[in-house]
């Protein structure tokens, strides 16, 4: 089949199915994102294979990179959707959710791994530096799931919503520095502090820099674009920001999320906004589920079928590390005593992790710091987090509700 | 660079550079699309360099599948802005210009090949053949560039706007069909009556049955689709389901364009058209600048250098080929004696060679029929075609007006 042909089906299908398998989830009140996750578990490369997940496969890279666009695309929205100044008004609340919701995993993770607990075969190198990988791998957060959520209930104008998104955003210029730090472990450099300082200043420089001169200079710009004529001139103006500001954080040492909520942050402070978020929802329709789907057929099931028994201890070290990675996060949730909110919906918000600890697992792979199995663990603990989070955190809302306010 | 940086850099650039040229055109009463080929000249291989051209860049399939993308969707755009019984009602007049638009060129080509005006050096194969192969390159009109240059002119609801599309849809299935038969004749199988009529069955039916088909079931479909709950249940379905008709077209013999043209038609017949138009034009505003952008970035420019030597064989044998083009879909508009409207405007609306004319020319080359100074030579009709289009289009419009009426 010419290649152009199967891209169409394969997208075609995705998009389908996706759809309508979040209309089931909607009916049984279930954000619509599990459906997509579900259905992309099925259509992956460990089941029917529709979407394509191998590395021969030249389909492969285009899957990828749509996927990231709809990702982008997203944290872009939640930034447009995002008022700076509401923003920093959560930002010390934001900051201790992050910290002590990378600190507990980290620190859960550690002990876990040095604990008699663990399994010496699936150490590779040393006993420390496999302990520091494992607790790495738990400490970031993945907001693109639960900003799902969040806009599936239509909770994103809510304080919870806010600490969940400013926590995250630290959440990742802190995983970035960690990755760092962790990457020059496993190549056999020490650890300094100048290091880890120099990988911190260069995140949140960034973000500062980004959307100060970009809220000085948005307004201005973008209203000589609307003075322009050409037929869609205003989104594909914002759609082309985005993506350059998304490219220019990861050269800069930040990363392509980051850039994308910034732009989108930036882009709020224009008289352009709503109209630039409304023309900007079709576009997140078709690339965004292809994020999700394609997060799904990353899923090998053959991992998880507990009849094959050298998945047992797999399946038992993923285990334990699900229920750290959990409950790690969960802790995030007390760390602002001095505010009152719906601490179990923060807690679980910043559970999932996502293409950050995928990242990091690879790098400890392709490192030699950890063995295939405990790689394959760390992966079903990833998923898992993301699976479980989508009923706990509307389970959650519904019990104790979300705050509303100023704020 | 991570080759998501690089995608994320080049569809940025790609897009912006696009809409900026673009205004200018606008200002300067152009159409927008030749600025974006103008653009994309530049920013393609042989000048900048930034849209990915060459065959071992991961990033060039990306690129072409998502200009794909571009091209169905504004063929299915237009579909849904042409109701089926205003363009049957063109039917015999549109026919018409197809035929002759297809006749005369293929039969001015084949003549000027055969003549002593060709070059002797430039035929590798038999001269007969050859002959026909240049006759068949000049015979199919890519009616993207048309379709853009009437929309952005508000010339969609004309009847020149109307025998230009069903003619170019008619052209397409007799394209299809001569394709069949000259890769037969340059993989030295013989010509027969019941290949071409089998060809020609194909295209004809795949497009009867599946707007029948679809006319019948649509609405009933749609109508249920918009009782479904799911965010942007509508738009997605409407997407995929134009994918997929696109590919299922491919596969049955026909073409993507022509699928995803007859998706459009069909969904023109819903209650839901309107909404689905609306809410469809911020992803073409992303995904139909790729198509045009990437047409232009593969042309080289170096061919065209007069100051080369080597050169000037190609550029004269291109000039003659470019006024055979030119002037042989003018005589279609002279085709339809029995009723008024503009016929420079249609003639030169049927005048743009695209993608359908690279694919002869290229397995012509690919099969040692076409010598790669022919090759190039062809290359340069094609392009040559789409270039002046939008002036003259626009000029001939601007001169004589355009018909409207009932019919």
């Amino acid at each position: 089949m010419p290649l152009a042909v199967r891209f169409f089906t394969v997208l075609g299908i995705m998009l389908l199915a996706g759809k309508f398998t979040g209309e089931l989830c909607e009916r049984i009140r279930q954000p619509p994102v599990l459906g997509e996750l579900a259905v992309g578990i099925l259509l992956g490369g460990s089941v029917l294979g529709v979407i394509p997940t191998g590395r021969g496969d030249p389909l492969t890279p285009v899957i990828h990179l749509l996927a990231l666009v709809g990702v982008v695309v997203l944290l872009f929205e939640i930034g447009l959707a995002t008022e700076f100044r509401t923003l920093m008004r959560v930002g010390p609340a934001a900051s201790a959710v992050a910290v002590v919701g990378v600190a507990v995993p980290f620190l859960l993770g550690f002990l876990y791994w040095i604990s008699p607990l663990h399994r010496p075969e699936y150490s590779v190198s040393g006993l420390t530096v496999t302990a520091l990988f494992v607790g790495a791998t738990l400490t970031a957060t993945s907001v693109a799931i639960t900003a799902r959520v969040l806009a599936d209930l239509s909770c994103t104008d809510t304080v919870e919503a806010r600490i969940i998104l400013g926590a995250a955003v630290i959440d990742d210029v802190l995983g970035l520095a960690i990755l760092a730090v962790v990457s020059g472990l496993a190549g056999g450099r020490p650890l300094t502090v100048w290091g880890v300082g120099r990988v911190l200043a260069v995140g949140i420089g960034f973000l500062a820099v980004a959307i100060a001169v970009g809220l000085a200079l948005a307004p201005r710009i973008f209203a000589l674009i609307e003075r322009m004529r050409v037929r869609g001139v205003l989104l594909v103006t914002a759609f082309a920001f985005l993506l350059l500001l998304a490219a220019l954080a990861d050269r800069a040492g930040s990363a392509l999320i980051i850039g994308a909520f910034a732009a989108g942050i930036i882009l709020s402070g224009t008289n352009q906004a709503r109209t630039i978020e409304q023309q900007m929802k079709p576009v997140a329709e078709i690339f965004v589920p292809v994020f999700f789907l394609s997060i799904g057929a990353a899923v090998d099931l053959r991992v998880l079928n507990p009849l094959e028994p050298r998945n047992a201890g797999v399946l038992a070290v993923a285990g334990g590390l699900l229920v750290i990675a959990v409950v790690g996060k969960l802790a995030a949730g007390w760390a602002v005593p001095w505010r009152r909110f719906n601490r179990w919906a923060v807690g679980i918000g910043m559970a999932p992790r996502g293409e950050v600890g995928l990242v990091f697992a690879n790098v400890g792979l392709t490192a030699g710091v950890l063995s295939r199995e405990l790689f394959s663990a760390l992966l079903v603990m990833v998923i898992g987090t993301t699976l479980v989070t989508p009923p706990l955190l509307t389970w959650a809302l519904g019990r104790w509700g979300a705050t509303m306010g100023r704020e």
